[in-house]
């Protein structure tokens, strides 16, 4: 970790979408976050006129005088910053590679709330595929390689940050006692969902931070998202 | 660039799809590369159970002794191997960000040969938030910016490959003269397309060796791919 608090201005919805996972990630580095939340289409359209958006697109991380705003290359900037990369390349390629793996695996909790239909997306999410079927057993084996806590062994990483926050995403649809049932077969995955909780203000962020700055309804979000892209 | 030639293999269908991008990448950086082209169901399972795809999925890079098989972290690693990815973070992050839009610009010409309409992609790549609507003026205006030849500048990089591979889609699948009207907006991004070509081996690869390896119809390529994985 860095020794100088990392500070990260974060701007998109009040929900998960495509954002939650850097979010995730900021909370794991223990950096300071400014969360900015997009209401309204006139705030989309300020940032684009404002050239802020490389492509148009959210979420947007403002750090070190940066405009991040593509997934995936956010979150190796932040977690490089945040001393969540390692430096042997090939470990940073496994860790990105991890990371990479959970956006896939969370694809279909992403479109939950433009739906609203819980049967329908765990029917997804446990596709042989998906998920269940595919990734948390990939997951599994590879904490039982590393020796654990981390997928990477002793220290954390990027990797972490990704597979925490899509058994999060799922705990979040489902409550404590499908998540654990869901997770059953895979105890050394559980029991890095709880680890992990120990790193940085993650757990403030799951219990206290989150829950007062989200919409409590999916619904509600899934609205809010499509008035901001009307125009 | 390397001194020593670095070498590939990359296994995967013969054609485009997800896997173009890396193979424009080695040849852009000048590697020597094994192509090894996927015909049947047997030969993917014989994959996975040889533990060499860590999610089940292809393109596949072996190099140095990896198995990379995650799209966007492979190209990073490809491309730092090759001397194609700056060492300063914010130009890193920059090169990974060029590189992931290209990827998100091409999406709609990697479904073109599952469903063979010409006129559905085209329509497709002319919206507003897609290839020609959104990304080409942002990537012409970033060549203004940069003063090129290259998209950060004087040097190649990662970005260049992913951009060069997006254009060189269009043109492959609508023909030069089709190619020099879509970008007709776009004089730098077309100059942009022809300074790549002498990079590497990326003349060789587009007009020698490509022709002789592809599927020449995009038809035969989408059936073998579906018949490859129906197990």
């Amino acid at each position: 970790m860095s020794a100088t608090k990392v500070s990260a201005r974060v701007t998109y919805w009040a929900g998960r979408g495509k954002c939650e996972p850097l979010r995730c990630l900021l909370a794991i580095g223990g950096a300071a976050v400014d969360n900015i939340f997009l209401t309204s289409a006139a705030e989309m359209r300020a940032l684009i006129e404002a050239k802020k958006l490389a492509y148009d697109q959210v979420p947007l991380v403002e750090m070190d005088g940066l405009n991040l705003a593509q997934a995936l290359p956010t979150a190796q900037y932040i977690a490089q910053r945040l001393g969540l990369l390692p430096t042997d390349p090939k470990l940073a390629y496994e860790a990105a590679s991890i990371y990479a793996s959970a956006q896939d695996a969370r694809a279909p909790m992403v479109s939950f709330p433009f739906h609203g239909d819980r049967e329908r997306t765990a029917a997804e999410l446990a596709g042989k595929k998906a998920l269940l079927g595919r990734y948390a057993p990939k997951w599994e084996a590879m904490l039982g390689k590393s020796g654990g806590p981390y997928l990477l062994g002793a220290e954390p990483s990027l990797a972490d940050a990704g597979v925490w926050e899509c058994l999060d995403f799922q705990r979040h649809i489902y409550g404590t006692d499908a998540f654990a049932a869901a997770f059953g077969a895979q105890p050394r995955l559980l029991a890095h969902y709880e680890a992990c909780l120990d790193l940085g203000s993650l757990r403030a962020w799951r219990d206290e931070e989150r829950p007062r700055l989200f919409f409590d309804d999916w619904g509600e979000y899934a609205a809010t998202v499509r008035a901001t892209l009307e125009f």
